[in-house]
């Protein structure tokens, strides 16, 4: 029965008025006493030996506290995995990008840090780098690390069916290469930290993160502290988009100056550095290969993708795994063949960024399609609809299906957007693009781990407490969230007193990341809510001398339905039990699932345990400048299925920022590298779209209502990235009829492309 | 069986080193972004009507932000009971002290807050003040409160069997009057608290209270703002005494002031407003009448008390009932009478101060046993053996009585002082004194509310959360219960990761009063410590395929007894429940006790339901300078049934702690008055011991094992003060036959008591 009073409603976020009204305390706001202002020395150059660091000069500065170094360290490689584990948090021997961590310096105030940054002296010895990841898959290419005997970090094979047998079936065959280039988050908020460690290694850290958990996990491993005495605080994030779940040099350096200082440090990244030495949107080169029948059936798909790493792992070989399983996973195919190669360049490395791999994926495979669409001349909306995925399916990579969704994505968007009719008017230099996507809805990384707890209490004065783990990053978790444990205890969501993410008082939780929070949290939100209005509920039972069945809340209260005077309020309750009865009244929820079938390959991701999938359309319509190449989206639908959008307004939210951000990444962000240096580190010269630029977009919220999900809801975050460039990029085929191959579509690119065809 | 490895241990406390080396973050430490300072404007005169406040030429000041009056309030009137409540956070139409709160001004430093009180103009119409509660009991008096008929706050009257009867019965009838005075707490810290509110009224508040919970509930009330809104958090808090138990206006009125002007605001106590506007230890004249027969038995007893309220009743009310059941209990006396009178005065308010009404009963009570020891030619502490409670004792005011040293206190302090050898040698100017005590060992107001919480969680990764209500104000219970955690756990103490008093994350808990900590914190922690054992094993025993019985905890691991080899580790445990099995490892504690009865009498405090009842004896040798008067201490020692000493090195702090409080109080400590207005608020004129002051203090721990408590303990903390004023009184009588019977002793008092002895 989905007669719900609060899940599905839109309610602005719970925290707006604090935030706009500048109240809302972020991590940059924290000032402690004797703080100290914590600043770190980078490589200037893409590649060298570090031959000798004198700091002799910097400690003599009379605002200086501590300069630091590797041998501060424990030297403990690092990366969101211990088997990829490559990464110091300062530079030993050699560095290995122009961004390096080298040393680290604590002073009692900026200026002073960053004098003394510049009084030390670090004797290098430059080495030839490397920035082409084909060029660094050479064999005389000069190698990253040590003992490694190829630039190639992980390597990727799988096939289903077979491609051979495939495509000797197929009546055509087509082959391409698409390129992807490097994004940055840009979140409005810069890596921040501030650090406190007791003489006996007490560590307390504010900090901007999407995974306060592991966070505490991974900085105990690489400074070699009890995980115990680790505190992980997380006052309101500005955004994450993925670049703030690794562990950060920058965090471990807090902690190591401040140990060595006795005294807190803080650590603020610049915008600059935030682009030269945060991770970033891995650029590749994906060669697709597709057999079709002309009805259009795809009989056998095969990628062949080389990713760019940069210096070092990060989240690079799950990110790599991610790219095939939703190529892979995407359509109904039989055959299916992938082969991927993750590459070490000397640049800035990549990670986690919003569709982890799968914008790259869905870029190459929904711009192939268009082009297989106009070889076989069918519709290109129906060419997705025939190979469209279906509930309850087992894919060929073994990937379970749940609630699906797409074929009502592609019908909704092609209704709403005009397809038709715009179609058949052709007007000229306007075009329509489509794209379909797929992605996890609830997280899950393939180690089986995913977890998210929560605690439901009710107060002796009635009122309740929610505390969980998940964090929200400015995507609205915590809204959504306490609008299902709301539903279930029946009061308005602002009533419900809020703690997330702290991991002293929280139940672990793997982060917000994977759009896996409204899922994942969700459900340990809704297990802990109902626990507690059992509990409640035998309370009341009890006081009444009713059945338990036999009551309905409302108002705070307790009655017996059909005769609202016999009725207990929610104070008298809590009032009972806690003094009365002597019972807390609290209950738990852990979720951490699904179970990793056997099955399942960890390199791969053949057999990827999602938990749900969420499927998506884009639909561009974009008019383009014939004498600039200048593109100009006009509208924009994005249909998406969500399972349930429990807040319609935070998914509108969602959907149009990923939107925007998909429309940036296809027509002008991009991270601009010469010789390993990255030439735009600002918002000068890093082009994002201003509000003039965003199109209408008309949001779709297909309701599935996924039977595993909290109230049939799976997550959106990513998603709504994931298939806007290649909607666009068809729809600019569509519009003026050149085919741009390598993002992003700058007006150079179709003007060139514009005249190159006037040519032939 | 009491082989217990951590339980009984003396381990410092462990946020020592922390504190020792200025880390610890104490309320005055915090600095939040565009932070205000408020200051409060307080009455100069005793007693006026409030015709007109004009703010005009304060706000005008352009570093100021806010200036509130009554008019910005309420208007709700607290007090520690809705009955009570007398007392407005600003005061509206009069002022009754000097002190009392008129107006209050928020602005960027503390300076120009300072100088816009000088800018507020009030006009007040002064009234007849009444400052000695006699003459406040005469029915001219200037009445202080509107709708009153008498400045008798509270009356209170006990009988029990009878005393007429029973003085007819005895062989000796001893009547005197005893006085006591005012005691500021002297706190190291002030008050002081931090407030934010949001434009949704969403509070949050760092303050140096001992009750956290409470306050939420009376800061909800007294705003009229919704409980579930408020967030109480506790940075390290610099001692209490009781002086931080109630709502104190300041911390209203920063709430107030951060609503108005939307920053935070911090209000800090000088010492001079700690001295003159929060509370102090009630005066007392207590008139006593014993009857006893020649062989010591104490036949009746009756008391008449006439306690200085101050201002406003504050605790004034649950003090008095405490002044007489502490009176009543002590000893096994069958007929007693007890009539009380709280009394208005204009000065500044009393109200909970460690003992709580009790050392002014100890004090009368116990030197009115030495004259009648001298009278009936008895060693004083035979007299006290002879009436000594016993355990398993209901006494004639029907309170029961579970675990009970007093005898084994007065024998082992009669041992350990060399009271008969020194005694018999009778050196000049030399005497030694006894006294005993009773008191609560773990709270209990009578209300039925003494509720303490405990959640412990067992981390992934094998480490240990506990989260507490109950808050260290610089006692050391923090390393108490964790002592009694990691005892249960197998674990050393400082692995323990400990969250304490905070609204949001931690279970309700009255606060840290009453002695109550140790044995209602230590239950609820023992709960949930045996709940998270019990889990714990439960999981290792499936993991070993072995019996929960058959297993050990040793190390942070679990084997099977006599085949160490077969061992799982908390790790292991931790990993297993949270990622396999899917269940969070957490238990819950909560205690709230014990019964009340229905004969209990919320008045008298007749039928008082204390969860368990500490004893004591303190015995004090003083040496008196004949030609100055002048007291030494030379010797003192502190006999107290606590039931078990979780850790005697905390638990010699208390007593020692208590001891020197209880002598400043004796010879010197004296807030003294002229009209109302004190004269010596600072401690150049408020006279408190030095470390040159303080003797060789032997503490004496007689572990009775109490049935009910945690691990057997009861509480501690204020019992050592208790009896520390007439062990005094009687050595000094005994060394120079000068016999106090109002404190303090000063030099003064006995110089003028040997020169009239003298001159008879």
């Amino acid at each position: 029965m989905d007669n719900y009073s609060i899940v599905g409603k839109p309610i602005p976020h719970l925290d707006a008025v604090e935030k706009v009204k500048g109240n809302a305390v972020f991590t940059s706001d924290i000032k402690l006493n004797g703080m100290l202002f914590g600043k770190i020395l980078r490589s200037s150059v893409p590649h060298a030996k570090i031959r000798n660091i004198d700091i002799s000069q910097a400690v003599k500065l009379k605002a200086v506290r501590a300069v630091i170094t590797s041998k501060d360290t424990p030297l403990v490689r690092y990366s969101i995995s211990p088997t990829w584990a490559d990464k110091l948090v300062l530079a030993d021997q050699k560095v290995r990008y122009i961004g390096d961590e080298i040393a680290a310096v604590a002073a009692v105030d900026e200026e002073s840090a960053e004098e003394a940054l510049s009084l030390i002296r670090v004797d290098l010895e430059e080495l030839p780098g490397v920035y082409d990841p084909f060029e660094a898959m050479q064999s005389e290419a000069p190698l990253l690390h040590d003992g490694i005997v190829s630039n190639i970090s992980k390597t990727l094979r799988m096939e289903c069916g077979s491609v051979a047998e495939g495509f000797a079936r197929s009546d055509i065959i087509m082959e391409d290469t698409f390129k992807t280039h490097a994004q940055s988050h840009c979140s409005i908020e810069t890596h921040c930290c501030v650090a406190t460690c007791s003489a006996t290694d007490e560590v307390n850290l504010w900090v901007t993160t999407q995974a306060p958990h592991p966070l505490r996990q991974r900085l105990a491993m690489t400074l070699k502290i009890d995980v115990a005495k680790i505190h992980i605080m997380t006052p309101f994030i500005g955004g994450g988009f993925g670049s703030k779940i690794d562990l950060e040099p920058a965090q471990a350096i807090s902690v190591l100056l401040a140990k060595k200082t006795g005294k807190p440090v803080k650590i603020e990244h610049s915008r600059k550095e935030q682009f030269i030495a945060t991770r970033m949107r891995h650029p590749t080169v994906t060669h697709l290969k597709f057999g079709v029948k002309h009805d259009g059936t795809i009989i056998a798909k095969q990628a062949n993708v080389v990713m760019d790493n940069g210096a070092y792992n990060s989240h690079g070989p799950a990110v790599l795994a991610y790219n095939n399983v939703m190529f892979s996973t995407l359509y109904r195919v039989n055959n299916i063949k992938y082969e991927g190669r993750l590459v070490y360049t000397n640049k800035n490395w990549g990670g986690a960024c919003r569709g982890y791999g799968d914008p790259q994926a869905s870029f190459a495979q929904e711009v192939m399609l268009d082009m297989i669409a106009e070889r076989i001349n069918m519709d290109p909306i129906d060419l997705r609809l025939k190979n469209a995925n279906i509930p309850n399916q087992v894919t060929a990579n073994a990937v379970k299906i749940t609630s699906c969704g797409l074929k009502e994505c592609l019908t909704e968007a092609r209704k709403v957007s005009g397809w038709r009719t715009k179609k058949a008017a052709g007007k000229k230099y306007r075009g329509l693009g489509i794209a379909s996507m797929i992605y996890t809805g609830g997280g899950s990384i393939g180690s089986g781990l995913n977890y998210s707890g929560a605690t439901m209490q009710m107060n002796p004065d009635g009122t309740l407490q929610l505390l969980m783990g998940a964090l929200d990053i400015g995507q609205g978790s915590n809204t959504i969230l306490t609008q299902m444990a709301a539903e279930i205890m029946a009061v308005e969501p602002e009533t419900i007193r809020l703690t997330t993410a702290d991991t002293d008082t929280t139940f672990p939780c793997m982060g917000t990341f994977g759009s896996r929070v409204t899922y994942c949290g969700g459900k340990a939100v809704v297990e802990a809510a109902n626990g507690l209005k059992k509990k409640v509920l035998e309370n009341a039972a009890e006081m009444l001398e009713a059945n338990p069945d036999d009551l309905e809340m409302k108002n705070k209260s307790i009655f017996v339905m059909g005769t609202p005077e016999k009725a207990v309020t929610y104070a008298e309750i809590g009032a009972s039990s806690f003094y009365k009865k002597k019972e807390p009244l609290v209950a738990h929820g852990y979720y951490n699932g699904p179970e990793v079938s056997p099955d399942f390959d960890p390199v791969t991701y053949k057999g990827y345990p999602a938990p749900a999938l969420v499927f998506g359309t884009h639909l561009a319509e974009v008019e383009v400048d014939p004498t600039t190449g200048k593109v100009e989206v006009l509208n924009f639908v994005a249909a998406h299925d969500l399972g349930r959008a429990i807040n319609p307004l935070l998914v509108e939210g969602q959907i149009e920022g990923g939107a925007v951000q998909g429309i940036g990444w296809s027509l002008m962000e991009d991270v601009k590298f010469e010789n390993g240096e990255i030439l735009n580190p600002n918002f000068h010269d890093y082009k994002m779209l201003t509000i003039k630029d965003i199109p209408k977009i008309i949001p779709l919220m297909i309701e599935t209502i996924d039977p595993n999900g909290p109230f049939g809801a799976k997550g959106i975050g990513e998603c709504a990235m994931v298939p806007t460039a290649p909607a666009i990029i068809n729809a600019i085929y569509d519009a003026v009829g050149v085919r741009i191959k390598e993002l992003p579509a700058t007006s150079e690119k179709i003007f060139k492309g514009l005249k190159e065809k006037r040519s032939k």
